[in-house]
C-alpha cells in the first residue's frame, strides 16, 4: 500500500491528477486515541492547545499510527477570542463565554491583535509541527468562521437555537454587521500567520452556517467570510478548505467564495456537489456514525464516496468530526480504503 | 380581517382551493405567552401534559389572543414513553431517560399499550379541546416519529451526535428495526387513539431526521414511517403532515409517504420543495429567528412564504417550533399577514 504524500494532498485540493485521493479525518488527533487521553491527563484542553510539546505530540499521534496525507494543527476554534478581548473557559458541557458580546460598547470594545505575537503559541506549534512531519504529509492551519465564531461570542457558548444572534442579526443589523466585520479581520490575519508559520493548507470551519437561510448566508455571511479569506496570500499556493455541515442549501453560496475546496457532509451526495459546484474540489463527506459500526461498513463507505465523487478534485474526510467512541482499528480501514486504487 | 377557520385548515391541507392560506404556529402554547408562564408556576411540564383542566387552558391560549386556524393539543412527543416501559423525566436540561434502551432484552421487554386507557388524559384533553373550540378551527394531535423517539430511547435524552443511536444503527441493524418497529406501532395506535378522540388533523413530528443520510433514512426509517402510518384511519378525511427540519437532502423520501402535507423549514425554499415532491400540500417555513426582530420583518417574510409557495396547498407556519423570547406582537403580525389576501 502506499504511503502519505504531501504533494498529493496539494494535487488534489487543486484538483490537479493524483493517484489516490488524499485521506485525513476532522478531530483525527482526540479522545477516541488511547495515547491522546494519555497525554490529556496531563493537560486541560486549553493549557495543551497553549503548549507547544504537547500540542505537536497529539496532532502527530494519528499520522505515527495511520500516516494520513494531512496533520492538522491541534487546536481550537476559539483561540483567537481571548486576545480579542473575550474570555473562554471550557468545561464538561462545551465552551462558556462569561461575558458575551450583546451591545454596541462591547462590540466597540473588541481589539485586534498581532497574531504572531499575541498567539505566538500557535505559530510556534505550526513550526515545530512542520519539522516533526518533515514533508511527508501537508500540515493543516485552521479558523473559525466569522458567523460560527459570532455565535459562541453573542451566545456565551454552543447554542441549539441561536436566540440572542439572531435578535442581533434582525434587530441591529449594522451591529451585527460590525461584529463580523471584526472577527473576520481578526480571523484572516490569524490564518494567514498560520500561513507564514508553514501551514501547508488552511481550513475555515463555519460549523454553524447551515443554521441560516439562504437569503441570510448571503447577506450577512458570505461578505464577512470573503473578507477573511481577502486577508491571505493570494491564491494557488495554500490550498483554502471551507467546511461546513448540515448546509445542502448553502453550497452555491460557498461556491462563490474564492476557496479551492468545499467540505461536505453525508447529507449532500459528492455527485450532487459536483454538480451545483463543478469548479470547486470537494472534500469529505463519510457520516462519523459509520466508524462506530464494523470495519467492513467503513470500507464500503469510503469506497462509495469515492466512487460518488469521481476521479480528482477530492480529499477523502469524515462529513464532521470524528467520534470519541470511535475504535482505532475504525480509522486505520478509513485510511486503507482511501489508498486503495 | 377574515377569522379563523377550520374548514380553511383542511382544505390546504387537502390542496382543495381556500381564501387565504390557514395558518398556526409550531410551540404556540408556550413559554413566549405571560399567560402560560402564569399556569406553568402551577404545574411542572409533565403534570400540565396529564392535566386535562390545565392543557386545554394552555392550548386555548394562543387561539383566544391570535385566532390561528389550527389548535394543537398541549402534550409532548414523549407521552407514550413510559407506558412503554421506557421511565422519562423532565429537568432544566431537557428530558433525562434513566434507563436507556441498548440492548436486546430491553427492546424484548418494552410492552405496547391501549392509549385510550393508558394515555387516556391524552384522549381526555382531545375531547374537552374540541369542545372548547367548537369548530371555530382544526384541533391538531401528533405524535413522535420512531426515528426521533428511538434516538431519545437509545441516548437517554437529547443529543448531538447520536453516538448510541449509530451504533445500534451499524452494530445491530436488526435489534435497532425492532425497536422502530415497535415505536412505529405504539405511535400509530397512539395517533389513531386521538384520531378517535376527535383530532381534526395530525401531525407526525421527525424531528432528527436530519441527522441522517438519504440512504440510510430510506433504508431504516420511512419503512418505519409507513408502519405508523398504516395503523391510521384511511386517507381523505384526517390530514397528515410530516414535519422534520434540516432535511432538505430527504423530501423526496417524506414525498413518498402517504401523508397531506410536509412541513419544511427555511432552509428549503417552498419553491423547491414544490417542485421537489409536487403532489403535496407544503406547511412552512419561516424562521422563528425572525420573529425576535422587528414586526416589518416578520410580516415580510410571511409575505415571502405565501409568494414562493404560489397560491393553495400550503400552510403558513414556521420552519420550527417557536422561540421562548419571541415577542406576542410578533405572533399577531404573523398571523395577520397570513390573513392578507
Amino acid at each position: 500500500m502506499t504511503g502519505p504524500s504531501r504533494q498529493r494532498f496539494l494535487d488534489a485540493a487543486f484538483a490537479r491528477p493524483v493517484d489516490v485521493p488524499p485521506v485525513w479525518l476532522m478531530r483525527q488527533a482526540g479522545r477516541y486515541l488511547p495515547e491522546y487521553r494519555e497525554v490529556r491527563k496531563r493537560f486541560a484542553f486549553l493549557d495543551l492547545c497553549a503548549n507547544v510539546d504537547g500540542a505537536v505530540e497529539v496532532s502527530m499521534q494519528p499520522f505515527d499510527r495511520f500516516g494520513m496525507d494531512g496533520v492538522i494543527l491541534f487546536s481550537d476554534i476559539l483561540i483567537p477570542l481571548p486576545p480579542m478581548g473575550i474570555e473562554v473557559k471550557l468545561d464538561e458541557g462545551g465552551p462558556k463565554l462569561p461575558d458575551p458580546v450583546r451591545t454596541a460598547e462591547r462590540v466597540l470594545s473588541l481589539r485586534s491583535f498581532d497574531p504572531s505575537v499575541e498567539t505566538r503559541f500557535v505559530m510556534d506549534i505550526h513550526r515545530a509541527l512542520k519539522k516533526a512531519v518533515a514533508g511527508r504529509a501537508a500540515t493543516i492551519g485552521f479558523c473559525g468562521a466569522p458567523w460560527t465564531l459570532a455565535t459562541y461570542a453573542i451566545e456565551g457558548g454552543s447554542s441549539k437555537s441561536f436566540v440572542n444572534t439572531k435578535t442581533m442579526m434582525h434587530r441591529e443589523p449594522a451591529l451585527f454587521e460590525q461584529l463580523l466585520g471584526k472577527l473576520a479581520d481578526v480571523c484572516g490575519h490569524y490564518l494567514a500567520a498560520q500561513i507564514e508559520a508553514g501551514a501547508d493548507v488552511v481550513q475555515i470551519f463555519d460549523s454553524w452556517a447551515g443554521e441560516l437561510s439562504y437569503e441570510d448566508y448571503e447577506r450577512f455571511i458570505r461578505p464577512a467570510n470573503e473578507r477573511l479569506l481577502a486577508k491571505l496570500p493570494k491564491r494557488g499556493e495554500v490550498p483554502r478548505i471551507f467546511f461546513a455541515s448540515g448546509s445542502s442549501h448553502l453550497i452555491e453560496s460557498f461556491g462563490r467564495l474564492p476557496v479551492d475546496v468545499v467540505s461536505v457532509d453525508w447529507k449532500l451526495p459528492l455527485s450532487e456537489a459536483r454538480r451545483r459546484i463543478p469548479m470547486r474540489a470537494l472534500q469529505g463527506n463519510v457520516d462519523p456514525g459509520i466508524l462506530l459500526g464494523p470495519v467492513g461498513g467503513v470500507t464500503e463507505a469510503v469506497r462509495a464516496a469515492k466512487l460518488d465523487a469521481g476521479p480528482g478534485g477530492h480529499i477523502v474526510n469524515l462529513g464532521h468530526g470524528i467520534l470519541p467512541p470511535t475504535p482505532p482499528e475504525s480509522v486505520a480501514a478509513f485510511v486503507a480504503a482511501a489508498r486503495e486504487a
